[in-house]
Formats: structure tokens, C-alpha cells, sequence
């Protein structure tokens, strides 16, 4: 399995994989699941990829070299396309090559043909773009309502995402939110592993340093990983238990419902369920 | 789709579900999914169940009448069995008779024979017990160091249960803390919807009235659901953003890994991908 988010706000793109491939539980290994394709002062990208560990590698080495036919006009490869959209069709159509190769091997052996990748960055004048792309190729791109794409492993890590971010949210303080979301998924699911991978973007930069590989003696994430943990407990501590007793409570838990009745109690065998 | 927890600690039992089910997003209906077996002072049964609602419904009415053959003495049903596990016994095996009845035209339609419940109580003298049943009617129970399960839609509220519960936990206080599990769930996953249905079962009561149906009016509910998202907002604003500068951070980011090479950056076409 795998973890990775990627963000689109007004300041920048951030970016956050964890680099666990699994197949079965005893065969566990480490795989970074981020690269970055830089040109700097004329485009920036960054790729992140889920799923079948073969068929990510093969788009990986195919985008490199993948051309768009484009009429009379020199071929479009990621390297001289002159938008994002351009670029993420360059990524779909390296993602339909493997299909192509691959395709009707896995098919013959039962597995599925089974990619998603995140694929986001700026080049030239363009605003920042961030798109998720599909196993058949196609792909999807992020919005002012929904800033934010996750692949792999995305549930347990949703409930901050969905809380916390908008495009106004700065750049740090999303790559922290990308943080404690990685931690939660950690936590709870076995085949999400460290390192991680940090990228973090600023607009209209067309390139970056801002990179971080996060293993578990990384300070700043130990302390995210504690301090969440025992802060989310005292939080729930500090929430009111619920009070079965009469109406005298702040916040009654037995209030008669307006729609619903109680639940039935069946007390033999002869009662009818209905 | 559901979200049904149960939780066995040493005070008692708690079991919430939600009641939304739907045969794809346009076609979205309000069940119950918990049922209460009750003989005052000699057995308190609970059970919750997710999966395909045509097969659950038979289960249910199924299980009024179940009976499993017992040598020379007579049938076990759920209202004679002597023992918890013997009565989750009875509930697998109508499961299985659901299975016989409609499973291979189920299989014939392309549709998968989907359901498991949770099944938890307790019987005269016997201690407190919580089952997980699946679709072959096989089941396992809950133990000191695993004291809740989960079916349905599980991954959105797991975090909060992974992190509080434990068997010494109150009753009270598990209460609450399933209940922000599923306000976490119905905040991710449409298919997961109020109102739902709360049973606190205190040890040895052999009955219970502590029964609430929460819809969206609920006093304790609405203050749990405001409460939570906002302190969760609070704590995360707490904690320090990631810092890049130089090394004077009290938790640097930016720290060399012992074992692993910041990730890669292509910059131009002919850059071989390794």
C-alpha cells in the first residue's frame, strides 16, 4: 500500500509520500514513491504514484521519453510542454504505453491494471495546476473546492485534510497538516511506512529546495507524532461524558427524537421482528 | 453503506450504529441496523449488522426461529442457548441458511453474498461477550487487547478508538469516545447517516435502558460534533509549523536521515531515471 497527498493552494504546492511497497506482509521493502522534474526558472513538477509497484516504475522511465504527436509541430514530452494540462496528458499517455505492454499479461495472470499518480507543478507564466491521474490515463484536476488529492491508503488521514485546509492555508502550516495526516495513516495501517518524502513549492518560484526526507529520528515529526497522540486525548478528556440521568444536564443525550423511535427490543421467541 | 461499533470493556458494553443505507447514491433509505434481545434478569443480547440489507433482514427474522440440533436435549435457540458463544453459534448458522436460500441466485446476479455483524451480551453467570461475524457464519471475539470492532465503513472513526480505548475505559467515557468515531465517519462518507442508535450495557445488569436514538436535534450529539472539529482545529493550530531555516529550530525538519538520500530531481530530458 501506499500514502501520498498532494495539496494546491494560493501560496504554493505541497507534497507528502511515504515509501512502504508491499506484496503480502512478508514481503515488505522501502520504495520512494516521489520524483521531481525540475528546470529551474522554466518549469517544476512533481510526481507521486500509487498502486502496482511494476507498472509505476514503467511510467516513471516511459515519461522520460514519452512524445505527443502534434501535427506539424515538434512532439510534446514533459520537458517542453507549454502548460501542466499539456504535460498530465504527456503522463496519460505514458500511463496507456504501459498499459499496452503490460496490459494483457496481468490480465492473463488475474491481477489488475491498477495505478493512480498525483502529478502537479507550474511552468512558465502558467498558474500552479495539480491533477490526479487515472490507471485508464485520464485524469482529474484540483480545484478552489477540493485543494487537495490523496492516493493509496487515503482514509484514516482525510478527517484533518477535510478540517483543516483551504487554498488561503499557508504553506507550512499545510505541510504540517500533511504531517499529522501521515502520522494518523501510520498508525493504522501497517503498509504505510517511513521514510517520507517532504515537497514544498512556493508560487511562482519554478523551483525548490524545500525538500525533506523524514525517517522516525526526524525531531520535527517525533514531536508532531507525540504531541498529536497526547493532545487529541486530552481534548477528548475535556469533552463532557454523556449524562443518562434526568434533564438536568447541559447537553442531554436522551432527547425524545422528532422522526424516530426507539430501537426495538425483541423479549422472547415469540415476538414478531418487524 | 453503515458504521456500526461495539465495544466490550470491563464495566459493560457499548454498541453505536448509524441507520443510512443505499443502493447507490440515488437511492438512499434510513434502516435501523441494531436489534436488542432481552429476558430481564437472564440474557441481554445486541446485534448490529452492515453488508447487503436483504441478507440481514432474513438473518434477523431467521434468528427468532434458528434452532441447532443438540444430541438428545433439545435445539439450541438464541433464547435457550447457555453460553454467548453458543448463541453466536445459532447466529452463524442462520447465516449460513440465508447463504443456502439465496446465495446462488445472488451469485447468478454478480452480486457478492456481503454481510457481518457484531453480536455482543451476556447470558446468566457467564461473563460479557462480543462476537464479529462474518459471511460464512464463521466468527471470532473481541479480547482484553483487541475490545472493539468495527463493521462497514471503519477506516474514518478507527484513529480515535485506537487511541482511547482500552478495557478499563468507562462506560460512559466509550460512549462518547464511539460517538466522535462517528461523527469523524459521517463527516467523510455520505453513505454513513443519522439517525443512530446508542446501547450502553452495564456488567452483570443482565437488562438495559440506556437506550438514546440520536437524530440531528440531539443536544449531547450537535454539542460533540461543534466541540470536537473545533478543538481539533485548536490543538493543530498549537503545534509549531515545520521550520526550514538554519539549525536553530527546537524540532528541525530539516535533519540529515541515517540511512536515506534526500529523493531524487530530473532536470532535463536525458537524465537517466534510477
Amino acid at each position: 500500500m501506499t500514502y501520498c497527498v498532494g495539496i494546491r493552494l494560493n501560496a504554493g504546492l505541497v507534497f507528502l509520500s511515504d515509501s512502504r511497497t508491499n506484496a503480502g506482509l512478508d514481503a515488505i521493502s522501502t520504495f520512494r514513491k516521489m520524483i521531481v522534474y525540475e528546470q529551474p526558472g522554466e518549469r517544476f513538477m512533481v510526481l507521486m504514484s500509487a498502486g502496482n509497484l511494476s507498472i509505476s516504475q514503467s511510467v516513471r522511465e516511459i515519461l522520460q521519453v514519452e512524445k505527443l504527436a502534434n501535427g506539424d509541430e515538434e512532439p510534446i514530452t514533459i520537458w517542453n510542454a507549454k502548460s501542466m494540462f499539456e504535460a498530465t496528458r504527456v503522463l496519460g499517455s505514458a500511463v496507456r504505453r504501459v498499459y499496452d505492454q503490460d496490459g494483457p499479461s496481468l490480465k492473463a495472470a488475474g491481477i489488475d491494471f491498477n495505478c493512480s499518480m498525483i502529478f502537479g507543478g507550474q511552468i512558465g507564466n502558467e498558474a500552479m495546476r495539480l491533477f490526479l491521474v487515472y490507471s485508464a490515463g485520464n485524469f482529474i484536476e484540483a480545484t478552489r473546492e477540493t485543494c487537495f488529492f490523496q492516493i493509496g491508503e487515503s482514509k484514516y488521514g482525510k478527517p484533518i485534510l477535510d478540517r483543516v485546509l483551504t487554498p488561503g492555508t499557508p504553506l507550512d502550516e499545510a505541510a504540517k497538516c500533511a504531517l499529522v495526516s501521515m502520522d494518523s495513516t501510520l498508525k493504522s495501517n501497517l503498509s504505510v511506512g517511513l521514510p517520507l518524502d517532504l515537497m514544498v513549492y512556493e508560487k511562482d518560484s519554478l523551483q525548490s529546495n524545500r525538500i525533506a526526507v523524514i525517517d522516525d529520528h526526524n525531531p520535527y515529526f517525533r514531536m508532531i507524532h507525540n504531541t498529536w497522540g497526547q493532545r487529541l486525548r486530552e481534548v477528548f478528556e475535556g469533552i463532557d461524558d454523556p449524562h443518562w440521568g434526568g434533564g438536568d444536564a447541559v447537553h442531554p443525550l436522551l432527547t425524545p427524537s422528532h422522526r424516530y423511535e426507539p430501537m426495538r427490543k425483541i423479549q422472547g421467541p415469540d415476538e414478531k421482528i418487524v
